[in-house]
């Protein structure tokens, strides 16, 4: 169902990192739900986590550990979100990261949970506990394509990228896998992604580049306006490559760029794979007078249902984009007359209205692609900002009206 | 498919108002998609208009005119919004003006035009010109209920309240007729009212009123978070009877009263009949700290499209609810331990997770209604709000993907 080709890749392996999956029949048998990512000793470690501010109970404990001490490891569960599930729901973290730290003498600080799925529902924690063993038994560097797996949720696809680069004449590799699906908006949604690089990082650059690919790449995505209680990425430098030192500017950007490729390539699929999508809508904002009101504009129109629905039918429904822009926050000045929209590369508006030389057909041809872009100039400033969404299809309704079920 | 009972009233008529309808066969042929409003010399009359900077044309009109001139008539199409028209579209609005006025001897600033229906099509002029005697030719006291038909658009069955006070011991009475269905949100989203009182009221009066009554109706209702470039609302005060003086409290007070019943009962068609309804949802929330916050909190709980999809699906999906609460704007500080939430009687969550209480058996009995309440208690204050929605299902999805073909 995902819009457009989604493979994995031919992973880079990370020296230093090894991962492992185990099927615990957390809400179906014999799936992999079960993935802890084990990392070296000397490794460091930077996460986002979710703005909701209803967090899950694992997002506060990955948070606090964080804080306190060097992760070694990394334990995923997918099936149950242990969100909502208050006290109770901190104790089966913490259990999470002391039965694991218990296996691999490592204190429980030095463990972070992740989990995903549904919410409200208890931790099944004998049987996570009792599959941990089989998922340390499997530990691999080679388990990027089980990770991707062992993390889905309502994903059709297993979504992962791998990229590499050269630092000061070394080659520095990164991999990572992520999982998304839907309640996917910017500032983390239900989404997690686990990458790694065997560069060598001191956690404050790893934490400030980690926040700034962020806001490139998954901060610029959305599904259906939903954020989650769970989003969580996580980015760990095992410290086995090239040194690259803050004070290293072009290192610095090297590395940037290349962790800004991965992580809008693992975004990407996560909008293409969105929940019940038939169309990849990248929306272009430009002519604005604040990166702020750039991506308002943007992602009030990518949340438009009304917008949404005409792209599921292809119909350039042009009067919901502007209507969509109308409303924005932030934008109550906006002189309507100074609007441009570009569907692909015919022009679609101009002054308000229609632009004289569309045409229904040069519209349609554009709409019937499974990759639409739209330009929207406001004639504002210079400003330009980029988000990635999809459409709203009766799939949409027909995934979430059963989810439970 | 409306959910509940929608049955237009024996409305009250109001001496000084007269309707008349025609076909002017503006999108379809033989429906009566033309109506006019006959105000008698010395009404007032008030309006409030649409928040979204791409507003239409007759917006545009409609609002200049009524600071000029009080009105005699008020001409409406449906088929055609005249929005996104440009230059051409302010035109045509004024030619519709500048038609009426010709036929019957008033000023065209006397002449306020509405529209609604697809966006960004030229206004027929020709076909809505000629149509404009036969609407005169059937004007009536008696044209209610044809005014209530004449104005849908997605609307399955049209909609009108009638209602009647005492002040002063003389009686007042009060009609109205409103369309909605989708693109409805607060501040006026894709909705037109028209509502009368024989009262006599001073213009200013008379829009303060019809402002605060539209904060308490119209403003309090959404189907999709879309705003629409049309919506209108207007008040006339056709002075027949009563004079209501800003002096006399205990007057306005009570014309206050029947005005906000009156346009509730309207709003709440509008989500009765919201594109694809299948549930009628009423949002509480309480224990705000203010006004804004108790707002943000129960539209965000009613635009997200995964509570509204597990509403379709009769999910007591109380994890989504709060996920979303957990996402409202200004609520950054929000303790979710606090949070309590009720499903019609039964108690939902406490303290940020599942109540104890809480059995899928007693919510299951509650979701399985067409009419549901949720109570959403925050434990930040002592401020509550109200807002009405309706839920997401496969027709909505429909209806907005097929409107334009």
């Amino acid at each position: 169902m995902a819009v457009g080709e989604l493979v994995l890749p031919e992973f880079n392996l990370i020296k230093g990192l090894r991962i492992g999956t185990a099927s615990a029949g957390i809400k179906k048998q014999g799936r992999k739900d079960l993935v802890i990512f084990e990392l070296a000793e000397g490794s460091t470690t930077a996460g986002v986590f979710t703005l909701n501010a209803f967090c899950a109970a694992p997002v506060q404990v990955a948070r606090e550990h964080l804080q306190t001490t060097a992760p070694r490891y990394w334990v995923i569960n997918t099936g149950n979100a242990n969100a909502g599930t208050g006290a109770l729901g901190l104790v089966a973290a913490k259990q999470t990261c002391a039965a694991v730290a218990e296996l691999t003498e490592v204190t429980a600080q030095a463990v972070l949970p992740f989990s995903t799925g549904v919410i409200g529902e208890p931790l099944p924690m004998q049987r996570l506990v009792e599959a941990l063993p089989q998922a340390l038994a499997t530990l691999s560097e080679a388990g990027w394509a089980d990770a991707a797996t062992g993390i889905m949720t309502t994903d059709t696809l297993p979504k992962g990228a791998t990229a590499s680069c050269i630092i000061n004449g070394e080659k520095v590799v990164l991999s990572g896998v992520a999982k998304g699906a839907g309640m996917i908006k910017p500032n983390m949604a239900t989404m997690l992604g686990f990458i790694a690089t065997d560069a060598t990082i001191a956690q404050p650059l790893l934490k400030q580049l980690l926040k700034e690919a962020t806001d490139q790449s998954f901060n610029r995505i959305t599904i259906d306006g939903d954020t989650s209680t769970n989003d969580s990425c996580m980015l760990v430098a095992t410290s086995q490559s090239a040194n690259i030192s803050a004070e290293d500017l072009v290192a610095v950007a090297a590395f940037r760029d290349c962790l800004v490729s991965l992580m809008q390539t693992l975004a990407l699929s996560i909008v293409r794979d969105g929940e019940g999508a038939t169309k990849f809508v990248t929306i272009h904002v430009e002519q604005a007078a604040s990166s702020a009101e750039a991506l308002e504009a943007a992602f009030t129109v990518a949340h438009s249902p009304l917008v949404k629905t005409a792209l599921y039918a292809s119909d350039a429904n042009w009067g919901r984009i502007l209507a969509a822009v109308g409303r924005a926050r932030g934008l109550e000045n906006l002189d309507v007359n100074g609007v441009t929209v570009y569907l692909g590369d015919v022009l679609l508006v101009e002054q308000g209205g229609r632009a004289a030389s569309y045409t229904e057909v040069a519209g349609a041809a554009v709409m019937k692609q499974e990759e639409i872009t739209l330009r929207i100039q406001l004639g504002r400033g210079q400003i330009q900002e980029t988000v990635w969404t999809c459409d709203f299809s009766h799939d949409y309704v027909s995934i979430n009206a059963d989810y439970r079920s």
